[in-house]
């Protein structure tokens, strides 16, 4: 299996166990680091805005990666994928291209601080917000929730498919069927489970997915995507020149067009796709089973150590993807995560960019140290990493 | 001269002389993509997002980015340069950042899609735009129409450096100097200008200087920059995570964190610090004299061509940027690109994202075909364009 190679060919080159795949995935497939070179190498032409055939040549490469990506993610038509800078702006253009003043949206109480700030600068401009409480054993309670806060005005339904906090899934299906009964568009941030977890419009009833390239699908940072489904023109946040109807002062209703203003990133696009491949090729189902034989691994061995404080179940497919928060002791997170460093364990601590998901593990104090394996990661790095949290909590 | 060697190196590879280098340079220095490539294998992990030692060497990787901008720009702190997505995204940056209902802004009418564009949107929300001509041949004439534009609700003065369709420059020393009289903020597009005219905040009165990594600062496609002098907390059009403050559901008020939500593009980033070196290395002021004397070579063949429709003057440093627009015959602008582009030039024809500068220029019928020389392009490269432009018009 090609992860495999890949992994200890990564495993060689460095000294440090990375486990902070949560924030971005680490090593990057080789292919990944070449496809990026060969981009500024073949592809910088700028697409779509000459006849020449250098603009051609990469114009077909933005066209390759954007039949990969809708393929990827169920969309019927290339045209739905637009390349964003990352998944933050994803989300922006969603919340504020659909939302206006006097409508209602409905999100979950674990939201990351990319959905939650645009939402409180809407909220300035008369946009009203109810949370919904998730229940981490128990998604029919959660679409419940879900549904009692819909409203006669409510516009929008949009939230995490699952927490980058505590890696609590939220039952998406369930909450895009009712979505789809009540004829609410439902948005969708796949931050956190994109190559990892089954998303798409085919399979699922959702309208809106944003994801980040440079996680779950191995990408480089600075890219991202928007799949949608509607037809519907959304407002834009960004304008620009779109190298198509240029002489209008407007921005084109035509999508990829209406939202990639600009002259576009060919090179993280191209990593992008360069990801994708890979994650096709390793199959999203096989890494998911690694990443979860990894991370339950992880949980046991935290929970056979005393002074570890686990904030979740033990992380199961239905319920969680495969990321983890702890605590040691009365250790501040950051402290814990400063000691694991000191031991060669690359981890992330504090609030990760979404308090309101402390607020609801209980963590909103001292924040939680979370890990997250990806494909390269092994089983003998869980071991170390144990034994590492071992150390610690037997020094402090 | 590095240029040149790197000219050689890049010439023996291509085929096509490419001299659409207004739309984004091209080829890029070997350094670039060599930055590029080792940015997704050496600082992939997220800065400013964790604790441990490959986050500390994006962090510093970023910070070194950051310097190297703050420095080519004449800023006074690394924190006033702001990354991001692209010229077009900072210039949204600006417009939406500070402009509000009742407000007025000065612009000239040489604006591209990225100005625009978001003001019409602005405009939907209240705010008034008036457009100052620019004169090509006399910048005082220039000055004075930007003075008379100005309004006692006047927020915001925000013009081209030169224009990416007619080259045209223009006096934003003297535009500047008017502003701070007048304690008006002022920004600049600094698309076409940046690398190759000089433009800092220390040494004019500029505010706002919205810059692409792509064109003359030799860069990849998907980055830019903002560079502010202002300490003032302008509004914000993307939020998101930015590692900072998480328990705050605002956006932090520090710079450059309130404007750069969500994992930033440390490969583009790290590939426009290097693009910055280059164009250091070579140094600006023989960049300039290399472009200068092409386009000035450019102009004077097609001149000698009976047929060859010209539209500004002769490119002057005091006056122009190194790029020039012309037409042939009665062909439209597109078909004449598609002809060179079968003779083996690449150039751009249309209206280049900037219609209102084709209606200033008088080719608003048909758009014009555009050529911009880069350091890699030689003087035989220009000749060889004219060749095929005579060649052209003897065959129509």
């Amino acid at each position: 299996m090609e992860n495999r190679s890949c992994s200890r060919r990564a495993k060689n080159a460095r000294r440090i166990i990375y486990l902070d795949n949560a924030a971005t995935t680490l090593p990057k497939p080789t292919g990944v680091a070449n496809a990026v070179k060969r981009a500024v190498e073949c592809f910088a032409a700028n697409p779509g805005r000459g006849a020449h055939a250098l603009s051609q040549s990469s114009a077909r490469e933005l066209y390759e990666a954007r039949k990969t990506a809708a393929c990827f993610f169920g969309a019927d038509e290339p045209e739905k994928v637009i390349f964003t800078p990352g998944c933050t702006y994803s989300i922006n253009f969603v919340l504020k291209g659909i939302l206006r003043t006097g409508d209602h949206v409905v999100i979950s109480d674990l939201e990351h601080n990319a959905v939650v700030r645009p939402l409180h600068t809407l909220e300035k401009y008369g946009v009203t917000v109810t949370r919904a409480h998730v229940c981490e054993n128990d998604p029919e309670q959660t679409v419940r929730n879900f549904c009692r806060a819909v409203r006669r005005n409510t516009r929008l339904v949009f939230c995490t498919h699952a927490s980058n906090v505590s890696g609590i899934r939220l039952p998406i299906e369930d909450i895009g069927d009712m979505c789809a009964r009540l004829g609410i568009p439902f948005g969708v941030d796949a931050a956190q489970s994109a190559g990892v977890l089954p998303l798409s419009l085919a399979g699922q009833k959702v309208d809106y997915i944003c994801v980040p390239a440079h996680k779950g699908l191995y990408g480089a940072a600075g890219t991202g995507a928007l799949i949608m489904r509607e037809e519907k023109i959304i407002g834009t946040v960004i304008e620009g020149g779109t190298g198509s109807a240029s002489s209008l002062s407007t921005q084109p209703e035509e999508y990829p067009d209406r939202l990639e203003s600009g002259t576009l990133n060919i090179p993280g696009i191209t990593a992008m796709r360069a990801g994708i491949e890979f994650v096709n090729r390793c199959g999203a189902e096989n890494i998911a089973r690694h990443e979860y034989a990894l991370i339950c691994r992880a949980y046991d061995g935290l929970r056979s150590i005393n002074g570890v404080k686990l904030y979740t179940m033990r992380p199961e497919r239905e319920s969680h993807v495969p990321l983890l928060p702890f605590n040691i002791g009365d250790l501040a997170s950051e402290e814990c995560s400063q000691m694991l460093s000191d031991e060669g364990i690359a981890v992330r601590a504090g609030y990760h960019c979404a308090y309101d998901a402390h607020l609801s593990l209980g963590t909103a104090g001292r924040g939680a140290v979370r890990i997250c394996p990806s494909v390269f990661t092994s089983g003998e790095d869980i071991d170390s990493f144990i034994a590492a949290v071992k150390k610690i909590t037997q020094k402090s």
